[in-house]
C-alpha cells in the first residue's frame, strides 16, 4: 500500500481543465495546494459554496478562490471558478486532492483461496482475506484486508471492497462498486414461519445482485433473496448502516441516508431519495422520483412522484411535546363538544325561525 | 468448504413425504428442481401461495406445482400441494434445495487457539479465526471465517456462527443457535455515572446467554448485563442491525426485526413481534404475546397482549404533513374557540329561555 | 492474554477507601466478593439502590451491604455505604470486581505491520491485526485481534480497541479511548453531487479527530470528514450502532445512545444527552446542554438549552392510534365547523341585539 502518485499542487486553469460551463473569474495562474471550507479555507486553498447557510462567509473568505454560481460571483472577494453547478465543479477539483492510500501489492502471501477461482493478475488483496472456492475476480478489483469472500461470488472489474466486509456465497457485484469496510451483503434474509406456535426457518435461495455503479456504505446489512435476488440496480448509493431486506429491488440512481431500513419484498423506484433512518414496510412499492424525508415510516405504497413525511413532525420542547399529545388523544372529546354546540345552535336557531 | 451434498431434483412425492397435513392435488410424480415465486417460476419449480396480494399471479403461474391453502385450491391452474399452512409447508420443502455451502474441513491451520480449551473433534473452523483460553465448543459447533472468541465462552452443540463475528469473554452459547456476520455480543453496555460534571465508567460485570434455537442477524449488537446477564431465551429470533441493552431479557419465542433498539434493563416476553425500526425504552417490560408496530417508540410497560403503536401515523405528502403539524400546535386555539362558542351559546340560550 | 490479577474479595473498608463523601453504617470489615443486584444478590454481595424503581426490594435484599443515600439509609436492612452518589459509588467500587481479560502479550507474530511505523515497546497487539504504513502507536496501546488500523493513523497512550474494529487512514486517536468490536471509523462521507442526473462522487479528504477519554460503542460508522475533519471532543461518550456523518463535531461530555443517526455538518454542543434512535438533520447546529428525547427528529438548530422532543408521543393500542391518525387528518373539517358555529352564533346574537 502507498499512497497515489498526485502533484501536490495545481493552477486553476490545470483544475478546471475540461471541465464544461466552468469560467475562471480572477488568475488561471493561481497555484492552489488544497481544498477548505469557505469559512477556514487557507490561502493557498479552494472553496466552494452552495447552500446558501454558508454565504455569509463569502464576504471574510481567505481561499485563493472559491467555486461560486454565476450569481454569487460578483460578491466573491477572490478569484472565483463560475460554474452551473459548483458542487460538482468542486467533486471533479477535490478528485486532485484525494489521498486515500491504495492497494497496489497484488495478493499478500497471508490470503487463503479456494479452489476454482480465476483471479486476474490485476486483482489486489489485502493481508487475512478468505476466498471461497469458484470465486471470480476480474480487472484491477481491490479487496481491503480481513475481507472474506463466500463459495461462487463473482465480483467484476475496477470494484474496490474496503477491510473486513463479509460477501456471502453466490453474490454478483458488478464494475466500479465500492463497498466501505464492516458492511455484510448475503447474510439470510427474516424469513420465518410459525408452526404450531415455533418458528420454523424458511430457506434463503435466493442472492444478491449489486450492479455497477453502486456504493455501499460502513456496516450495512443487505440480505440475500428468499427465491429470488436482492438487487441494487446501477449507481444506487447506500450510506451507512443501511438494512436491506430480503428480495428488495432498488431502482437505479437511488440515494438512502444513513440507518434506513427497507423490510423485505420492498421495491424502489428510480431516483429515489430516501432520508435517514426512514423506514420501509415490507412488500409495498414506491414509483420513480419519490423522495422520503428523514424519519418517516413509509407504510403503503406510492404511486405517484413527490415528497412524503409520516406522522406529524416539528421539533418542539419535550413539555409542549407532552400538551400535544394529550391534546391530540382528547381530540374525539372536543369533536363531542362541537357536535353539542351544533346541534343546540340549530334548535336555537330553528326557534328563533319559527 | 464444499456444497452439502444434496439431489438437485426430487417427485412432489418425495418433496412431501413426511409432511402432516399435506395433499397433493395432482401428479406426485411430477419432477421439481428448484423453488420460484409465483409470478417467476420456471415450469420445473415449485411455488407457494399466502399473502393475497400475490394471489394474482395463481392463474398464469408456469410452476410445476404450487403449494396452496384449501381455499386457493380449486384456482390453482397446476399441480396443487394443499396445506393447512403453507409457507410452513414451502419452508420445509425449500429445504431440499437450500446450497449454503458448510465448512467441512476441521480446523484450519491459520486458527490461534487460546490456552485449555475444550474443542470436540468434529468442530470446524475457518481460517484466521481467534479463541481465547478455556473456551469449550461443542459437537458440530461452527465457526466461520476471521471470528473471534472470547475467554471462556462456552458454544453448545450444532451451533453455527458465520464470519467476523465477534463474541466477547464470558458468553454462553446454547444449541443450535445460529450468528450472521459482522455481529457483536457482550461489548461493554452504556454505563456510564455523572459525577462532579464527568461522566465515570460502571464496569460491566455481567454477561449474555444465548439459549437454544435462537437466530440473530447480521451486525447486531448485544451488550453484556451490567451486573446479571442479558438473556435471549430459546427461539427468540433477531433481524439485521438490532441493538440490545445490557440487562436485557427478551422471552422465548420471541422475533425482532431490523433496525430495532432495545435499551437497557427492558424485559420482553414470550410469543411478542416487534416491528422494524421499533425502540423501547429502558426499565420497562412488556407482557406475552404483544405486537409493536414497525418504528414505534415504546416509552412505557405494556401489561396487556394487544397492538401496540406510537404517536400517531399515516404516510401524507410532505405539504400535507407540514399542514397537519401546524394544526396540531394549533389545537389549544381550536379549543380555546370552542369554550367561547359554549359560554355564548350558553348565555344565549339562558336569555332565550328567562 | 491473561485476566488482571485482582483478589477476589475485599473488606467493605478496603472498597470504599479512598472514597470521598462515603460513610459506612455497619460493619467495615465485613467481607465482599461480588455485585448483585437489590433483588438478587448473594449474601457475599454488594449492591446498590438509585433508581426509585427498584426502592421496593431494599427491605428483603440478601446483599452483604447496600451503596444507599443518606435518605434511603434507615431503612436499609443491611450493611449500608452511605454515599451522596451511590452509582457513581457502586462504579468506583465494582471496578475491583472487574473481570474483562486483558492482553499483554505483545505484538502477536500474525501481525502485518507497515513501513516507518513507531509502535512503543509496551504495545499489545492481537493476532491477524493489519498495521498501515506510517502509524504511530503510543504507550499500552491494546488492538483486539483482527483489528486493521490505515496509514498515517495515531493512537495516544492508554488507548483500549478492540476485536475487528476498522481505522481508516489519518485518523487520530486520543489517550485513555475506548473503542469496541465491529466499529469503523473514517470510511468515507456519504457526498454526492447530481450532475446531469447521475450521482458523482465527491472526494472525502477530511478525516476523523477522537480525542482523550472518549467511548465508542460496538458497530457503529463515523465517516470522515469532507473537507475539515469529523470530531469527537473529549469525553464523549457513543453506545452502539450509531451513525456520525461527515464533518459533524460533537461537544465534550456528550453522551450518545444507541442507534442514533446523525446526518453531515450537524454541531453538537457540550454536555448533551442524545437519546436511543433520535435522527440529527445535518447543518444544523445544537448548542450545549441539550436533552433529546429517543426517537426525536431534531429538525432544526437549537439554540437554548433544554429537552425536547418532536412530533406527538404516547404509546396506544394500535386501534387508538388509528383513531386518532384519522382525527389529526380529519382536523381541518374541525376548524371549518368551528368557524361556521362562530358565525352563525355571530348572526344570532347580533339578530337578538338588535
Amino acid at each position: 500500500m502507498k499512497p497515489q502518485q498526485k502533484k501536490s499542487q495545481y493552477t486553476l486553469a490545470e483544475l478546471t481543465n475540461g471541465l464544461d460551463e466552468v469560467t475562471i473569474l480572477g488568475d488561471p495562474q493561481c497555484v492552489i495546494s488544497g481544498v477548505g471550507t469557505l469559512k477556514q479555507a487557507a490561502p493557498n486553498q479552494i472553496a466552494f459554496l452552495m447552500n446558501p447557510l454558508y454565504k455569509k462567509y463569502l464576504a471574510n473568505t481567505q481561499a485563493a478562490a472559491v467555486i461560486v454560481s454565476q450569481s454569487d460571483a460578483p460578491e466573491c472577494p477572490v478569484n472565483a471558478v463560475i460554474s452551473r453547478d459548483p458542487y460538482y465543479t468542486y467533486a471533479k477539483i477535490a478528485a486532485y486532492f484525494a489521498d486515500k492510500p491504495i492497494f497496489n501489492a497484488g495478493i499478500h502471501p497471508t490470503v487463503v483461496v479456494g479452489a476454482n477461482c480465476e483471479i486476474d493478475a490485476t486483482v489486489c488483496i489485502g493481508p487475512y482475506c478468505v476466498i471461497g472456492d469458484n470465486v471470480k475476480l476480474a480487472r484491477n478489483v481491490i479487496l481491503g484486508p480481513g475481507t472474506i469472500i463466500g463459495e461462487r461470488v463473482t465480483i467484476d472489474e475496477d470494484t474496490s471492497i474496503d477491510a473486513k466486509v463479509i460477501i456471502y456465497y453466490d453474490v454478483k457485484i458488478g464494475k466500479r462498486v465500492q463497498i466501505f469496510s464492516g458492511t455484510v451483503i448475503g447474510s439470510d434474509g427474516f424469513g420465518l414461519a410459525k408452526h404450531k406456535g415455533q418458528w420454523q426457518k424458511v430457506p434463503q435461495l435466493g442472492s444478491v445482485i449489486i450492479e455497477d455503479d453502486v456504493e455501499i456504505g460502513a456496516n450495512c446489512a443487505i440480505d440475500r433473496g428468499a427465491i429470488e435476488d436482492t438487487v441494487l440496480e446501477r449507481c444506487v448509493k447506500l450510506d451507512n448502516l443501511v438494512q436491506i431486506g430480503h428480495n428488495v429491488r432498488i431502482g437505479e440512481n437511488t440515494a438512502i441516508a444513513g440507518c434506513v431500513g427497507i423490510a423485505g419484498s420492498a421495491t424502489i423506484g428510480k431516483n429515489c431519495l430516501i432520508g435517514g433512518a426512514a423506514g420501509l414496510n415490507g412488500h409495498i412499492s414506491i414509483t420513480d422520483n419519490v423522495m422520503i424525508t428523514g424519519m418517516t415510516a413509509v407504510t403503503k405504497t406510492i404511486k405517484e412522484a413527490g415528497v412524503y413525511s409520516s406522522g406529524v413532525g416539528g421539533l418542539v420542547t419535550n413539555l409542549e411535546w407532552r400538551k400535544s399529545s394529550a391534546r391530540l388523544h382528547r381530540l374525539e372529546q372536543l369533536n363531542q363538544r362541537v357536535k353539542v354546540l351544533e346541534s343546540l345552535l340549530e334548535e336555537l336557531i330553528e326557534r328563533k325561525d319559527s
